[in-house]
């Protein structure tokens, strides 16, 4: 019998990923409920391509056009937060996790009930509120499975063992564009230099993130939260190349690393394949002699400061990495529209942090984790209109 | 409770290891029995340090010594291969089984009892009786688990996985002594030249048949019989800097590697650790940022063709890996005594694998195993004498 997908961020690049994926294996899989944010014309086509049984697009002033775009499929639809949460609790085997931002929190939160399989690539519900959410998960019996590389890459790696066996998990970073620039040169970088990713495609906001290595910061949080892990048993390593994406090193000395191409279809097809894994086609193996050298190296904290302050915010806890990542999609939305230069992205980051030091128990619900992250984005846009970080 | 480890080839390389891991954990581990084949002061001074409760020897011409070097010890001891396989009977969780050669095959199957870990090293019980081995040990309820770098790291990363997820499990080889040389140059290597091995400190056997990648072969046959798998399944790269030591790639895309220090202490330490990892001392965790660039090639069939015909016994499959090993065997010893070149190693267990087609069926337990081995061995002896592949 096909397992049944639904996926909230269908029109993203991990939704595209994740029906690459569906489509190359009908024998296996089905799209059950799709979710968008804005993409009403989008969605509808994808809706109809993949047979899918509802499509909901959360911006509720796209619902006409939805409706329009749908007119005639038989296919079910709806728009706003209501619609999302009906597409959520539809039937289905699996859950993929990737509307970006708040909204995807509420969305992924919904999704935890007994037995699914939720493939998690929505950043917030980690690391505004990991302990929740993993709470949930355990207490209903979910299985949170990650759709990102790299952690997906230590999920598979760490395997059966107990996390008690564990020593260090590493995340690698590519580094990003500025890799090899200069703090001078970094601080001079435009938003068209910075949103040159070397091997990915993805959006922009994350395309920022990584080249100010807060991504990388961010997944050290989210992978402390998956695994139960502290902040001194996670590291990050550069690795331009991207082939080996996490590794755990167990206490004995053994090192299980988990690679693949730098495609986000192999992750996709993991999760997706939890219970009997999928065959991909024969261009998505790699081949480590074409690969070139794999080169590795520590991450310079100094040229790249967002990484120490994720660091910092996951060694503090409570609403820390809340406040860290509200304040920070605040910069990159400065940084983009050319309010701010790249290092005022940290900068802004780290005054916000400071005055957000008194929250120490960290957010315990949805309700929660919204009201920190409210504040820490009112906070950021208020330091803005100051103007201390101003672009001269 | 501490766990008790019986070590079969206690004086040896790998011997050594499990001494030094069992030294770091005395909490953990305690020796029981201990067997060497011919150094009776070696045996008697580690069964002394370690507190053996029984030592045997396999040479019974060494009895005498080996009791007279434990004298007023109060160890008990024996000589032969009676006393061999009292050791092995012997109370122990643990046995290491790291004889080398035939006698370690008689030994490793006495040690396959219900409810006990067999830490396997000796590489004859997989090449030559690999079906009979696995069958007794799946029979009778033994944990087989590899101890060899590259096959502990494959059975480490495959994990709870079956094996029909996998798509091909990849051994790495350090390309040896003459990874880098012309078939030419390879033609006129003496002895000398083939021991020097970059990354390991191993027996003069071993050490050669990694210069010829020999020894690559027969791990590719020991790997078929360990997980299940087929010669189209089994693949070579070469690694000239040993951190990666084996790669399981997945039907869907994800490839999951084994590394560590080229130690054999990890390995060890692995397999005497796993009910509950066991600690390694700081020395000797993997820096992937000082261990430099990770490269890979292909093996070179051309230049190393004791590799091709290592894959071409296991495609063969029925005795044809016995007959292998055992020419093989002849042929190293022939060329340590100056009797044959390099290039006559291949030549020569070419030569009577090719006389050996006949036995189609694999050896079904010691006693045929062994029957093979010596046929082959009288087989090679014979081509030797006849001196057509004598240093001319």
């Amino acid at each position: 019998m096909r397992r049944t997908v639904t996926i909230l961020g269908a029109t993203g690049s991990i939704g595209r990923s994740t029906r690459a994926v569906i489509a190359e294996n009908p024998e296996q899989l089905q799209i059950a409920a799709l979710v968008a944010g804005r993409d009403a014309v989008g969605l509808a086509r994808i809706a109809r391509e993949t047979g899918a049984s509802f499509a909901a697009i959360a911006d509720e002033g796209q619902g006409g056009e939805l409706a329009a775009a749908l007119a005639g499929s038989g296919i079910r639809h709806g728009a706003g937060r209501e619609a999302v949460l009906e597409a959520v609790e539809r039937d289905s085997d699996i859950v993929v996790s990737a509307i970006s931002g708040a909204a995807g929190l509420e969305a992924t939160f919904a999704a935890l009930t007994p037995g699914r399989v939720v493939a998690l690539a929505n950043k917030e519900s980690l690391v505004c509120a990991g302990a929740a959410v993993m709470g949930r998960a355990r207490a209903v019996g979910t299985r949170v499975l990650p759709l990102d590389s790299e952690h997906n890459a230590l999920f598979q790696v760490l395997g059966a063992e107990p996390i008690s066996a564990v020593r260090t998990m590493t995340l690698t970073a590519s580094g990003g564009p500025f890799r090899t620039w200069s703090a001078e040169r970094i601080a001079g970088a435009t938003p068209e230099q910075a949103l040159a990713h070397p091997n990915y495609a993805m959006g922009a906001k994350i395309t920022i993130d990584s080249a100010s290595m807060m991504n990388k910061g961010l997944e050290l949080i989210e992978a402390s939260f998956l695994f139960g892990l502290g902040a001194e048993q996670l590291e990050v390593l550069v690795h331009p190349q991207q082939i080996v994406h996490g590794l755990v090193t167990f206490r004995d000395g053994s090192v299980s690393a988990g690679m693949a191409v730098p495609d986000m279809r192999v992750a996709a097809a993991h999760c997706l394949g939890i219970d009997g894994r999928l065959d991909a086609p024969p261009s998505r193996f790699l081949d480590l002699v074409a690969a070139g050298p794999l080169v590795f190296e520590r991450p310079d904290l100094a040229r790249f400061p967002a990484l120490r302050l994720a660091m910092a915010a996951l060694a503090e806890g409570g609403a820390a990495p809340a406040v860290l990542n509200a304040a920070n999609e605040i910069a990159v939305e400065a940084f983009l529209a050319g309010r701010i230069g790249f290092p005022a992205i940290p900068a802004l980051v780290e005054a916000v942090c400071a005055r957000a030091r008194s929250v120490s128990r960290p957010p315990a619900d949805v309700a929660e984790a919204l009201a920190v992250d409210q504040d820490a984005r009112n906070r950021a846009r208020a330091l803005l209109s100051e103007g201390g970080f101003a672009v001269t």
